[in-house]
């Protein structure tokens, strides 16, 4: 952990993490590809009060420093004309939702084309096989069964004793492991790893923040070699689990966005709200927990808006 | 279930139904207050093997004739532009889906908001809370936390020993006592019901129809106080549980949408894809497995599409 | 002029203004009936030398403090796919365009049913005639054949020799009547009257604001009663023809809105381009001009975004 | 015009006609070149008794077969919640409205940049210049001030004595020639040509059909050379200028608009509106008006939605 965080060194932790070909040539499931039926059949037997939670932020339509591209909610027909045509005996109302979902107040999840590294993303698909027609390769469709698992939460504000971390903070593998410790859960292999670094708490304490411009906390891009051994198969934060805005190193803009979308083929969560969760772990004092992420169907998707759900 | 379907009947059955009530005159849930924790929690036990599916359709961006308002699906940068002006360091695409998601090739939950009878929703709140801007009642955020239970699959094609119900069959209460007989399995308090009626089957054989105006089979009306008796949380179908174009009563277009909806506050999942559920369930002679919907969370949502998942 | 600004004045002046019944109780098309057929044929025989100009924005799509609500285009394919399904034999890229129009950056006309006061619309409708499926009465199909006329600018910056108007100015009927008298023009019946604030210019050098909190330059409520004497048939302005934040009158929150739309029956075109438009007129020593605009003929809509141009 | 079209005929065509560099390396705008001022100050005088109409078909919201991706029109907020959060003292109405306006039920202008042959756009521009983002060369901003000058109506079916063209009918040059002699007009340097086929008749009578699917008339490919001598600016049509489904020509689907839009930079005016325009030529003998365009200033777009103006 003593090495400095140059270009070199995240160049080189790419390269020494890549998962491509370890799921055959063809693969686009990536990590996920750790979440064996087994594990998923244990991760069910969690529950146990049967107590169910969102993780996700409300569908995010107003415009605010965070959200410049806000969603579209719109309705098609309400109460007050409440005749659809094609059915004259039927009152109904009737809404559209609109979408870019990559935003930084949308819950969702990243697909593996949604980022490259030197024009290639995971298994070493070309970038132009993503067209502006829609992704050939890696598209959301490869989680299109979607994602149940063992959820594992770790609170870093909570280890730290604070509310929140400050806004260029970043969390290190001792931290990780720390957290590991003090909440008695060990991250291991086909796990979905949820990082909490308090920023719903900031939110609701301070505002919305424009985070490319004043920062996020996340992951030190050095916890990646952690992240590979440790076999997740997702990873998820309430922020994007990259630090903004950076390291400022040129071509490792997101290193870990970078990383684990494109060499690992880890599926990233981003926006989660996991203050709610983080209350429940420890009302239970336990902080592994049954966890499913049902992404929609779209062809040639980058990834999908969603509402992924913890029950303990 | 020798009374003939005339209007006076559904509008006999509406009043009989009614939940409006039992949970509170604010309520907003409906009949998922029946999926208490504990029965989620055995839902859970249900999972063996981990095996899991998807019973949705794909993101339905094709114009056919079931699909005149189609999906969009955009890109906003690809591939050959994958440089987020934000983040120069990073190479990346992003994407655009909009939707108006209750059309006839959207795997999509209704909110109890999304049908009035006589102007009035579920718990009797009027219309007129479903504004232009947004449902103050009855919206989808009433389902914002999840939804996960046990779901129970009642196979009607497989139960005739035909390949998909004809369009203008309808399944009776006998039918669905029927089913549940064969296939070994009770439909009780707080399930989530998905009746098959093989029309994933007859598209793709036949290729798709306009079911508004070609017909798509359903449950009979008097199926209503059946689903009432057993206390369903949920129910859903491959085609949208009514038949179409319904019985020709006057102002009882749809009347399992409006008995399920309005009177009971039963949540519908219209247009799912329960080809693949079933073959597993046959495979495994077990019709009962753990299911979770997560609808997006939509303020003032009239319901979401969704890609509900079964867990074995 | 001494009188003051205050709801009462508001509120008699409305009521003294009203054109409604003038062209007939069915009319929707209000103070456009002013543009006879002479006087358009008038206005086209104003040109002389062919130049013709833009005076609109360019379509909205990057977030801003003016526009918290970018409109939408993305590419449907582009040129790294540029074959169209339908067209095995042709290569072409085509886009999509959508847009809120009635924003702080879009350049655009409003319908009259875009405002009502008292719940009533021009013409004595109510505002219940404007259905969440569209305005059944004063939509902008009013104008669906185009507006086309003369064109007179006054351009009150360069009457004040100042490069724009401060947040907080406000035009009075005195500089109307100066900018009319120093530019050698007079408004008169059927006019399209448009007023530079010099918005443009302060764009330019000062960056966009918002302008709902920070103000904007417009015209002082005791305008109207000269904008009715006057007979124009359309407004426009740089910015919105009324001041922001208004003067904090209770229900008349933007008085020309209010008085132009619902008692006159004058369309408003908003947030034009005024920049270039004056310096052709000055470069001329010619204030009026032929001018059309042809907004997109949208059943139901409450305006349209347009590109409204100038002819010398 | 003994000569048959063949693709290598339509091959020689294409480059016999290509105006690349005739206006400079970098000219984006094409045929527009050749309305200079002189000639719309000319098209200004043919304005007489001041009548206007419009030349567009409404904003096509509804499916249809000609129309299988249809427009948004919905309303922001409507009558029923008529209170702008940003201005409690005004009651206001807004919609949006979203459009992929390249389809068969629109009236829009196609940019250069829509179509490419061998990978080239106009001028030599490469298909590359269309990124996913928009295009960078040849898109809908040059001609973002508008086009104006003389429109020139050749009515076909008018000429023929029938109603409409049939589906599989072409235009020849000697009937373009024929409806000049016979109208007493004459097509020039900088006209912008607009050609009849009876479109609008034919669906008022018969309905809507899909024109990829069952044909449309349009002209034959022999016309290019005659376009191309006349120096016309514009070329519109109630149809989309070529006949569908084409001559089955591998690599000349639509050979009118790859030899206008590509080898000439000759905008075209697809889906016009123009029965009401015959009529009212008709009325007064006079084929020749003021005519004017203006597309939305849609940075990057491959055209615009528009409501072009005729006036008498």
């Amino acid at each position: 952990m003593a090495e400095s965080v140059t270009a070199e060194y995240v160049a080189r932790v790419f390269e020494e993490v890549k998962n491509w070909g370890k799921w055959g040539n063809d693969d686009e499931r990536g990590a996920l590809n750790y979440i064996t039926e087994k594990k998923r059949a244990a991760a069910a037997a969690l529950v146990r009060d049967g107590v169910q939670l969102s993780c996700a932020l409300d569908f995010p339509v107003e415009p605010s420093p965070d959200n410049p591209h806000p969603a579209q909610h719109m309705m098609v027909v309400a109460g007050d004309a409440c005749c659809d045509p094609r059915a004259p005996g039927l009152q109904m109302s009737m809404d559209f939702i609109g979408i870019s979902f990559h935003g930084m107040a949308s819950s969702h999840i990243d697909a593996l084309c949604h980022v490259f590294v030197g024009k290639q993303m995971y298994n070493g698909f070309p970038a132009e096989d993503v067209l502006s027609t829609g992704a050939t390769r890696n598209s959301i469709m490869a989680a299109r069964e979607g994602i149940a698992g063992r959820g594992v939460l770790l609170d870093i504000p909570r280890l730290r004793g604070v509310g929140w971390l400050e806004l260029d903070d970043r969390i290190t593998v001792d931290e990780l492991e720390a957290a590991e410790k003090e909440q008695g859960v060990r991250v291991d292999e086909g796990d979905i790893l949820l990082v909490a670094t308090g920023r719903d708490a900031r939110r609701e304490k301070l505002g919305r923040w424009p985070a490319f411009e004043e920062g996020l906390a996340g992951l030190d891009p050095r916890c990646v070699p952690w992240l590979h051994e440790r076999k997740i198969a997702v990873l998820g934060s309430d922020g994007i689990s990259d630090m903004l805005p950076g390291l400022g190193l040129e071509d490792w803009m997101m290193p870990i966005h970078q990383c684990c979308l494109v060499a690992m083929g880890v599926h990233l969560l981003d926006n989660l709200d996991l203050g709610t969760l983080g209350a429940a772990c420890a009302e239970r004092n336990r902080w592994e927990f049954f966890f499913s992420v049902s992404p929609l169907r779209i062809d040639g998707g980058t990834g999908s808006p969603v509402n992924p759900l913890a029950i303990f």
